[in-house]
This record gives C-alpha cells, structure tokens and sequence, in this order.
C-alpha cells in the first residue's frame, strides 16, 4: 500500500509543473489503480488532467473505477467526449461506467454515447442508467459466463473463451435455458475438473442447490443482506420472467455496506449528510446545523418549561437540570440504538412491539432502580438535603423509564411506517427527552415542595 | 430466505416433541445451513440437540459453521468428543473450526483431538488456535490450491483436483516456488482456456502483479481495509520468510467488518458491549450501564458548578441551562464522529493535528455564529430580557466552539496514543462538555449581569 506522503506529492507536482512526463508515466504507471485514485484525490484538477492523459488506455479506466466521486465527476467534466466514449464507456465494466456517467450532464454522455464504436457496451451502459440509484439493477453488471445446460464441456470452454474477454473475474458460470432463464450454476472449479471429457453435457455438472438471486427493482440494502446471510461473492440478478439479466459481485455490495455503516453512524452523531472530514467548511457547517437547530428549538422549550414552573421559590431545583437532561437524552439514545441494530440485522422476526416494549420497560426499571438510588445516597451524603435528593431520585427513575420506553417505540414505529428507524437515533429522540425529562423533574419538585411544606 | 414465523416454529416444536423423526429430517434437510442456524437460534438446548442429531453427516458441519457464537458454544458443549471430532474439525473448514473450538473448555478440546482420524487437520486446527483473536492468523484458513511455477498445465489440473476436494471455493490458485514461497498468482480463467494446451509451463500463465499479502499477527482490521481497498475475495497470508501459510475470505472480512460497524455504532450510542435485542435484561442493563454511572457523575459535577454561583440571585439564568447543555453535547459528539470516521476511513495522511483543529475552529466559529445569532434574536423576541439574550447568545457562541475543538481533540490524541479512538465517541466527550458549558456559561452570566447593574 502506498503511503502518500507530502514528500512524495511535491516531487510529483514538481514533475509535472516540469512537463517530466516520461519520468511520470513510468512513476505512476506501476502503481495499483487504486493507489493512483488516492494520488488524483490530493492533487489539483488541471494536475489530475496532466497526469491522467499520460496513462496507458487501459490504465486509465481502472484509475477511473478506483476514484472518489466528486474527483471523478471533476476529471470527467475535463475529458472529450471521445475520452469519455473510449475510457469509460467501453473501457469500464457496465456497472462503473453507469456510476460513472450518472452525475454527468445529459448533453454530455448523449454525445458521448454517439461516438463510441461498440453499439453494444453502450446500449449496455445506457440500459444500466435507467435503475434508480440505490437499486439491484442499478449495482449490477451485466457482463457475465452464461452456458447452456445442454451444451458440451468442449463447446462450453470455446464460449467461455469468447465470453471471458469482458469479464475480469468469474466466479460463477451461470446456466441458462435456450429462452435465457436461470436454472443452475456451474463453478470454474467442476468444470476444469471435467476439461478433459470434453464431450460430456454440462447438465451433469450443473449445480441447482441455494440458487439466490434477486429482481433488478430490490432495495441495495436486500441485496447486501443476501451477500451476507448466503456469503456469495456474486449474485444474480433476474427479471420477472426469470431470465438472467446481470450480476452484482461482492467488492460493490462491500462499498455499499461501508457506505451504510458511515451513514448511520453519522445519523447517531447527529450530522446529516453524508460528509467527510476533508469535505468544505461550508459542507461540514451544513451537515451538522440541522440537529442543531433542533437542539435549539429543544432548548427554548426547555427554558419555557422551567419557566412555567416557579423556579424562584425553589433556585436549588437548578442544581439538578444538567443531570435530568442529560440521562433522560442517553438512555433514549441508548434504547433506540438497540432497537435500530435489531431491526436493521433482524433476520427474523422480532417479536412484535408489545414484547419489545416490555423488555425497554424491565431495562429502564433496573437501570432507574441503580441510578436512582446512587444519586440519593451520594446526594445525601452531599448535603443537598432531603427535599431535593428525594425529588432528584424519584424524578430520574421516571425519567431513565421514559426515557427507555420512547427511545425503543419511535423507531418501531418508523419501522412500521417503512421509515428508516436510523433517523431516530439522534435529534429528535434527545431532544423530546430533555423536554419531558424537565417536566417530569419539575413537576415531582413541585409536589415534594408542597408536601413538605 | 425462509421467513421465520411463529407458525412455523410451533409447527416444528411439535413435530419434535412427537419425535416425527422423519418429517422433521425431510423438512430442515432441505434448508440453506443459515435458516437452519437462524431456527437453531430460536430454539431451546434440547430441542436444537434433538434436531441437529437429526442432520446428515456433512450438513451437521454446514449449520454448525453458520450458527451464532452462543448456540454454538450452547450446542458443542452437549455433544460427545467424538461427536467434536467429526463434525468440527473434520467437518469443518480449518478457520471455522478453530473459531468454533475457541470457545470450548481446553479437556473438551484436548479429548476431541484424540479421537480425530485425520491427523493432518487436528494439526491444522491446532495452529490456528495459537493465534489472537483478532489477527489475520485467527482469520485465515489453511485450506487453499497451490501449484508451482515450473509444473506442467496437465500437471497443475491433476494436483488441482487432489488438492480441491477440501476447498469449497477455490477463487485463486496461489503458485509458490520449491521452498513454499509465494510468487504469483494463476487464475482459474486462464488456467481452463489453457486447458487444453496440456504441455504448456505453469510459468507462462503466472500473473505477478499487485499480489497485496498480510503477515499471520496483523490485526484484523488491517486485513479488512486490504480487501475492501483492492476489491479482494481472497487474501494470501505469508509468514516471515514468505512462505504461504493460509488464505482469508472475504466472507470472513465482511463478518469482521458488520462486527467493527456495530460496536463503533453501539459506542458511539453509549452502549458498552456487543449486546442485541434479544439479550437478557442483566446483559442489556449492564451494558448500558457505564455511560449512565458517567453521566451521574457529569450531572453531580453539574450540580456543584451551578453551586457555586449565585443561582438564587439569578434565577432566570436556569431557564437555558439544558440549551447550553445539550448544545455542548450534540457539537462534541457531531465533530468527535467526524474525527473518528476519517481516522478509520483514512488511508492517506490525514494532515497534521494543528491544521485540523483549525477547521474544527472554522467550523465551529461559522456553527456558532448561526446559532448564536438565532437564540439572540429568538430570545428577545420571546420577551426574555437584554440581560439573559446576551448571556445565552455569548455563551453559545463560546460554547460551541469549546465543544467543536474538545470533541475534535480527544480522538486525535487517542490515535495518537494508539488507543481507538471510538472510545471518545461516547459518554466522556459529553460529559465534559456539559460541564464545562456550564461553567462558561454561570461565568458569563455573572459577568453580564455584574456589568448591567
């Protein structure tokens, strides 16, 4: 792996400013594509454009394949449509190639789209381009082995070698009816075995059993999931009536899977786009001010509901408010987490909300019990009198139940609601519980003043 | 994917209690190993030893390498040593045993190990047990398909087939020279076009480019990012003298990574351990525990510096003590995950600690402004007073920058000091952001409220 050093990056930006370009092209030229793709990221677009041109055919669209999007999308903005024709039409596999022209202006890839030679990849490319994003059809390729179940192994091995051409990894072979319908499988591995009987039928070596496959409409996340459960490394995509269409390979159901991983980690955080460290400030800025925002509608209402009660009767109630919020937005946080993760890997069914609620209930009542009874001895043994300890305690035990009980039903109920439960787990969970955690505080502290008075 | 309902597992329950052997065996025999698994989970101990009893032979291994972690451990610790014998570590694939055998008393281990027939892969299981947890060595199988570089093509097939009996996919033939060591790469592609040409060396056919290896004691994670960084389904593991010692499949890695992605999800929530929903209460509360004793604290450090000002003198200033707050919390959180992502994602360097404090200052700077700004106008608007409006405003600017530069710096000296810095993500990043809110914002309050009277 290469490291990029700042060392490394100024003596090629000093080549290039120089016009070195043999020096270069031998430089870059034996990297991996990927490490290539990770230079371009820290480079300057005319920079990226220098050094893309002095590639070899091929190697430039495996750097394609390999960089981030928005320096991608950069360097396609410079290319000719020419470029674009040789380097990602019919350079890339189908599935990159529809990534890559997605975030293009439609002008664009239609120009480009005419001058490429091979009618077929781009009738390919542009079938690839009508799935919606985030869709089966939309992460699958559609080069691929397909054999016919009542061919030859010898016949078999000469179509493979036409086939073979386009495709860079294998895996399976699929098997197909003369209409082009899935049926069977057959590995590399039964089929190199049986080279030498080159004229038994490939029906014998066909495999039937755990065929997965999955329809090109099918939700990314269904694919993923299958990946996963069955550990394929490909999986096949049909249509309604069956017939084999593409596949989608293991490395994008990966991405995909980081992808999701990132995001819902950030939704936890509270930042609401998906955005990187190295991403503007502006586009940093924005991500997080949403649930800011919320956090300040939170805080004026907080303010109204402390306002409401008579706090200057009772000032020491003040003493408190950190504590009530804050336990009240970590349980929350805590229970809608747990309920997320299960909903988000649950292959089985979960057992219906009652259940789940119940079992929030009996955590939320352990967890109240020991806090509750922590902070009323340690609050005694502070002085801050009985008046308050017992509010403090008796108010937290309310709270952290609450608290538990709504942080798991928000997102059932999304759930239910075929809204992604992800969203729950930040803003607007914490926020309703500082909110009802000040209420419930309030209100205990009211009554126990009164009943001690 | 079989749908796991209610009916159906009643159903099965009561073909198991009227011990109809038969149609239980037809019934789950022709289930993918995984939905075995997935009822296994749901099942009791007797009744999973009941059926599994009723498994074939290999099938029996097949579940038992898709169970989770406690059923397995639930079920192996019922079965005989002899029972161990075969269907674990000779039923089982050489990483999957091991994992399997990991869990169990060292006697049970010891005991089964002497009824193996197969001497070979008691040894192999065995030297997959000495490595950590947590290292490309636990990872790595043993089994895989070598081949050496002077051997004929009609030689390789013939070694192929002896040695793919034991490998279930083959996805790379490694080529090693007469000491073992790796040097190359054959693909199963163009070892079957060159099928045919039977005389021809393997040495022509070798491809020796980007050939990414991993040493046994590299940590997991590490072997993740190679495979998701270079698009890999298998990774050759080396020793020290470059000798193949095993190979990790992406299978594997993509287990490791959902893993990773969970825990840092269930930290980044304050959740302390790999718990699911269906845990049992204690594990559930336990776990969540340790945030909440944090926060307790946090919210007696709370009490104590609102304490120390005059709160009773100034009892407006109570109303937005849960604003600052939870605005301290959600920014140091929102920059900490920020941090943490690029830290794990990055695979360039990430720019030096100054540079990205000083985007963390911007970042926040523009954040506060906004916020500021709005809670300054909203709270003159809402009839609060000059006094508490700049207070608050002043003190959420100050705050707000405090928070975004603390939540960014914690997580860069714990990488620093190699510690993950995920651990930061949580509660320790909250707390104290709580309380040193607090402070800013009693210090401010006293000394608008000094200078307006």
């Amino acid at each position: 792996m290469l490291e990029l050093t700042k060392d490394f990056l100024d003596a090629l930006r000093l080549q290039i400013e120089a016009g070195r370009d043999e020096e270069l092209a031998n430089k870059v030229g034996e990297l991996h594509p990927k490490d290539v793709a990770d230079i371009f990221d820290a480079l300057r677009r005319e920079e990226i454009l220098y050094l893309y041109r002095l590639l070899g055919p091929d190697f430039k669209s495996e750097v394609i394949a390999e960089l981030e999007e928005d320096v991608r999308e950069g360097l396609l903005s410079s290319l000719s449509s020419k470029e674009i024709a040789e380097d990602v039409i019919e350079g890339l596999d189908s599935d990159d190639a529809a990534d890559a022209l997605a975030d293009l202006p439609e002008a664009k890839v239609e120009e480009a789209m005419r001058m490429v030679d091979d009618v077929e990849s781009a009738s390919e490319v542009l079938e690839l381009l009508s799935y919606d994003e985030g869709t089966a059809g939309a992460m699958m390729a559609v080069e691929l082995v397909k054999v016919e179940e009542d061919w030859t192994v010898a016949r078999a091995i000469r179509e493979i070698r036409a086939q073979a051409s386009d495709v860079e990894n294998i895996y399976t072979i699929y098997m197909v009816d003369d209409q082009g319908r899935l049926n069977g499988r057959l590995s590399l591995k039964s089929l190199l075995l049986n080279a030498s009987s080159a004229r038994s039928k490939l029906k014998d070596l066909k495999d039937e059993n755990d065929l997965v496959t999955v329809e090109p409409h099918e939700n990314e996340e269904v694919v993923v999931k299958l990946m996963e459960r069955y550990d394929l490394v490909a999986l096949p995509v049909i249509d309604n009536d069956g017939v084999l269409i593409g596949r989608i390979t293991i490395d994008d159901a990966v991405d995909v899977l980081i992808e999701d991983a990132e995001r819902d980690y950030q939704l936890a955080s509270g930042i609401s786009e998906g955005v990187e460290g190295k991403d503007s400030i502006w586009a940093l800025t924005r991500a997080r001010l949403p649930w800011l925002l919320i956090g300040l509608g939170g805080g004026v209402g907080g303010a109204y509901v402390i306002g409401a009660f008579d706090i200057e009767s009772n000032p020491e109630l003040a003493l408190f408010i950190p504590l009530i919020a804050a336990m009240g937005g970590n349980v929350g946080v805590q229970s809608s987490a747990i309920v997320v993760q299960s909903l988000a890997s649950a292959n089985v069914n979960m057992g219906n909300v009652v259940s789940r609620l119940l079992k929030e209930l009996r955590v939320g009542l352990v967890n109240g019990l020991i806090c509750s009874a922590i902070i009323f001895s340690t609050s005694l043994l502070l002085n801050f009198g009985w008046m308050l300890s017992t509010t403090v305690s008796a108010s937290l035990l309310c709270v952290i139940v609450f608290a538990a009980l709504f942080g798991a039903f928000v997102p059932l109920m999304l759930e239910k609601r075929n809204i992604d439960p992800a969203l729950a787990t930040g803003p607007f969970i914490t926020t309703a519980n500082d909110i009802m955690g000040l209420i419930i505080y309030f209100s205990i502290g009211s009554l126990v003043a009164t009943l001690m008075t």
